[in-house]
Order: C-alpha cells, then sequence, then structure tokens
C-alpha cells in the first residue's frame, strides 16, 4: 500500500486532519515553513491523494465512463478513440469497458460504474439489451449521474442522444444502386439490431418508391462479421441478383471475397455498396463505395451533450440525429445487359 | 443525485449507522422486520451503494484497469477484449483507459486510476513512455497497487511482465524468405518503438547468420499505419529487392496495394511475410504470411500473473517471454530467375 495521510502526519509531527487541510489547499493556521514541510514529504514519499476518500468531499471526480458493445468492431474502437480526445480537450478522463454485447454486463457494468463516482456515462447498449428494454429503461432512469445515449438509443426513454440515421444511410445506398440500373438488389442485414432493423426499413423504402415488389430471396442475415458476409454471398450469388448491399464493410469484404472465388469482378459482373466507410483501404483491387458514419462528429456531438448536461441539468434532452454521407467509389457501375439501364 | 444511505434513515426512523450496518450485511442488534424494512426501501428507492465510501472500508473494489497505447490498432483491441475476457471469468471488471501513445497520458491515468481505488493495474506503456522510461520506472515503482508490464515491458524494473519475443518472430520471418532463396530482403520498420527495434535485431540476426552484409538501402521505417505501408513501399521497390519483410500486416497492405498498382504480382513476382497476423482475411486475393503472437494466451498469461499477484504480494516477480509462430500462406515464394534458389 501507498504512504497515507497518516504517515504523513507521524512523521512531520501534526494532526492527520491538519496535513489533510494543507493537502488539499484549504484555509488553516500551519505555518509556511511546516506547509513546505508536508508537501515536501508528500513528493518524496509519492503520495497519492486517495481519490476515493476525495470524491466524498469534492462530489466530482472530472472522469467519465463510456460502456460500449465491441471494442474489437472498428467503429466503436474508433468511436471510443474520438470520445476520448473531446473528453481530454474538455479536462475529463474516460474509462471504457466492454459489455461484449450483453445484457447483464450492460446491467452490471452501469451499476458498478456508477458506484466508482464518474461525473458522467456515454452509453451504447448491447444489442442483447433491446431484448431488455424495460428493465435497462428502469435502471437508466435511476443512474444518479447525467448520462447520453451513443448510437444505438431507446426511443422511449427520455434523455440526451445522438446517432445517425440508419433508415436513411441504406436508402441512400440502394437508389444509388438504383440510379445505376439496378432493379433486383441483394440485402445482407443484421435484423437483431435495432440499427439493422432500420437499415432494413431503408432498403424496403427505396424499393416502395421505384415499385418494386419486396423479394424475400434477396434478403439475407449476417452478423456483422467477415465470416458471415462470405456465407451471405453463398447464399444470395445463387439468385439472380445483379447487385448487393450490404449492411456493414466488414461483412462487405467477406462477399467480396465469395465474389473474387466465383470470379466474378466488381464492378463488372457485380455491384456493391457497403456501410461504415470503415475498411476501404484494405481492400485490394476494389474501391468499394460504402455509406459513411463519421465517428469524429458522432463522438464531439456526444461530448458536447455530456459536457453541457454536466453543467446544467434542467434543460430538457435533446435528441440529434446525425446525417450519414454515401461516399461514392467505383464499386458500382450499371448491370450487365440490363435492358432497363438508365 | 442518487438516494443515500440518509435518505433512508431518515425513511425508516433509524440513524445513519444503523442503515449502514443492515446493508453491508453487519452483525448488528435491528430487529429482522426493520430489517426487512431497509432492504424494500433501498429496492424502491433504486439506492446504489456509493462505491468510493465503501473502497475505504473493504479496500478491495474487484475492479481492475488496463492502459493501453492505441484502442484502434486491431492487436490492442483484440488484447483488450481477452483481458476483458478472463477478468470477467475470475469475478473482476475491466476499466480500459488509452493513452493514445503520450507520456503525459501514461503519467496521469497511472496517478488518476490508481487513486480511484482498482485492486491492480495491466500496463501497456506508449511508445513515447521510452523516451522517459526513468521517470515512469520511477512512478511505477511507487504505484499502491500490483501491476503487470503487457507486451512492451522496461527491462530494468522488477514487476510482473509478459510479452512475446519480438527479436525470434522477426527471425523467423526472414529465415523463412531465406529459405525460399531470397536474398535481397527489404524491410519496413518502426525503430521508434522498443519491439520494432527488436524486429530489427532479428531481421539483422537472420542476415549475419547467412553471411548476408546489412544494407541499409533494403531497411526503411514505417509507423505502424497502413499508408506508412505503402510509402515505404513506393522506396524500397526502386531497389533491387525481390522479397520483404514488413513488420505488421496493417503495413503489408499498404505494401501490397503499392505492388498492385504497379502491376507486380505476390508471390509470383514479390514475396511479403508480415507480422501480427491479424488482417489476413480482408485481403483479397492474397494469402498473407505473417508473424502470428495470439492476443487470447497473452491476455490470459497477464491475467493469471495479475490475479496471483492478487492473491500473494510476496512471491517474486516473474517474466513470461511467449513464443510467436510464423503462419505460413502462399506469399512467399522463390524469386524470378534467381540462379541462388534453394
Amino acid at each position: 500500500m501507498g504512504v497515507t495521510i497518516k504517515d504523513i502526519a507521524k512523521e512531520v509531527g501534526l494532526s492527520v486532519s491538519a496535513v489533510s487541510l494543507v493537502l488539499n489547499n484549504r484555509p488553516c493556521r500551519i505555518s509556511a515553513e511546516k506547509k513546505e514541510q508536508i508537501f515536501a514529504i508528500a513528493k518524496r514519499r509519492h503520495y497519492i491523494p486517495n481519490q476515493a476518500a476525495r470524491s466524498l468531499v469534492t462530489k466530482e471526480s472530472r472522469m467519465l465512463a463510456l460502456i460500449l458493445p465491441d471494442i474489437e468492431n472498428t467503429f466503436f474502437s474508433s468511436l471510443a478513440k474520438r470520445i476520448e480526445d473531446c473528453c481530454r480537450r474538455e479536462g475529463y478522463m474516460l474509462l471504457i469497458a466492454n459489455s461484449n454485447d450483453s445484457y447483464e454486463q450492460d446491467k452490471n457494468l452501469l451499476r458498478s460504474i456508477t458506484a466508482r463516482g464518474v461525473d458522467g456515462l456515454f452509453m451504447i447498449v448491447s444489442n442483447e439489451s433491446y431484448q431488455y428494454k424495460a428493465k435497462l429503461i428502469q435502471q437508466l432512469k435511476h443512474l444518479p449521474i447525467p448520462y447520453v445515449m451513443v448510437d444505438r438509443i431507446y426511443e422511449q426513454l427520455s434523455c440526451d442522444k445522438v446517432l445517425y440515421d440508419n433508415e436513411k444511410g441504406a436508402y441512400l445506398a440502394v437508389r444509388h444502386l438504383q440510379e445505376h440500373g439496378h432493379t433486383r438488389i441483394g440485402c445482407v442485414v443484421n435484423t437483431a439490431s435495432n440499427n439493422g432493423m432500420l437499415r432494413l426499413k431503408g432498403y424496403k423504402h427505396a424499393l416502395e418508391e421505384r415499385g418494386i415488389e419486396y423479394n424475400p430471396c434477396y434478403v439475407t442475415e449476417g452478423d456483422y462479421r467477415f465470416e458471415s458476409g462470405y456465407e451471405a454471398a453463398s447464399r444470395l450469388l445463387e439468385t439472380d441478383i445483379t447487385a448487393a448491399f450490404v449492411s456493414n464493410d466488414m461483412m462487405a469484404i467477406g462477399f467480396l471475397k465469395k465474389l473474387y472465388e466465383l470470379g466474378r469482378q466488381v464492378p463488372k459482373d457485380f455491384s456493391l455498396v457497403g456501410y461504415d466507410n470503415s475498411l476501404s483501404p484494405f481492400v485490394l483491387g476494389v474501391q468499394l463505395t460504402s455509406v459513411a458514419q463519421d465517428p469524429q462528429l458522432l463522438g464531439e456531438e456526444a461530448c458536447r451533450l455530456l459536457t453541457n448536461r454536466l453543467k446544467d441539468k434542467d434543460t430538457p434532452p435533446s435528441t440529434i440525429c446525425l446525417p450519414p454521407q454515401l461516399v461514392i467509389r467505383s464499386s458500382v457501375e450499371p448491370p450487365l445487359h440490363s435492358p432497363d439501364c438508365i
């Protein structure tokens, strides 16, 4: 164990409360000489103030926390870094905790992080927590510190929220394929996630707008991982689709791998649009068109909401819905031999 | 603010210390009926025990911390996830903090995380902290909690350490290229990092063993990012090298991109070995041979060292040096028109 105020008090021959007053720069009747002596001992013996004790007094820790679902997912690790940058600029440290996309972990982390005396929280709920929405909403409602829901939100909960418009993003992707003449468009989507459901909604919306009937054979599930994109391609490429909207870049690269194995070239034989815009530099020979959700912007808005909330607890909560951007590269071309090409 | 013990005491009509004894399951003379009443109020009003206050009493938080240099680097985010998995199995929560590869952040995080009353620490120092080694060693030496240095270590510091053998890994990579007949082998390395220096040492070791003179024109710097691999390739591919050892996969993919642009195929025209074995599934058309450092194993060993240390403070510290594995894929072939091909 490190040196305590008690140890310093003993060495300098003063009471614990006197030393505490000096080290916390509180007014007291200690001589300048003794004060100097106390600081010298604290330095020499590497005294670290006990934040647990100090938090009880100051009620402020200058520490914020972020609960995220998957630290290995490049979108979230990138977002975590942006949030941390913003926090540092505002004079806060950031503690990060990984829920492993589990409701149980969300519940436990909320409990224990709150109890550690952080000043505020960025919350990205796990996908599993959508099944336990009512319970988690109760827990969040009674959280003793301010918090912001980031990226994945509960519409029913009244609190500060910031997210990207997922439905709009998918709509932009599919419309782009349609504008190049594609009508038989595959879709790889994760309907276990709320954002995935919204992306499917965007896909359907773009079809409806052009009077194209929804064909369930063209839609398949993926879990946002590389392998599931590869497997989704195996299923979808047995149909007559000429293009696909794959709802994240990691799966799009799995999809590309399958296309490559089948000898089908992008964009000559097949068109593809991804989501996240996170992995394009890794893809050799293919410039993937993708829907970008800038983690920088999301992180900055989240940080702004939370730090404002810390300053002013009484303004009504706000929801910020950021517009995604379609980043057009060369992975989309008109379909081969297509009579209805625009 | 949440409900406090004081609020509960007021509602139930007992003293604060009586309520505290009940909620902490300490022996006391409160009636079973009153006890039940206290727990019921605590539940109804969503009472969360103040961990700051509790830590002062129990001296144990069941919380560990991990300081890492770059949460966006896939090796570290993957390692963080593995460490978190192990901690959870052992009944600990993990808090993660990102130092952004800065000494200033290492220093501040060490101070503030220690003060938050975590039980122990996994420390991956920033690259910058190698320039401030003496200072950081002093700070670590006086840390009031047990810690383990992970992946990047200070040899001078007596503490628990776990790392991969970087010199050996590079040696295996270069020897593999030599065994396929390559003698003019490029090297992309980050000498600003300790592990990079060790990888360069391994490269030189393999050359020496074959009596090949070290040619500084074949060696260039990279900072572990995609772009720097691409730029390193621009420089090295103007020499007469027939193969390259690129000291992480991210740079190897940048290197591949340049090869691709120049119309040179791997492995037909050029052989390549990477490091980390982290990105191979993303590379289309190229199966990259790479040196694997399994984050799972590193995380497990780190966790074992720290939890053992928490149980027994007196055993002498140990250093575990894990052997890297060369994962052979198809990115290495004998050089074209090479008379000295084996």
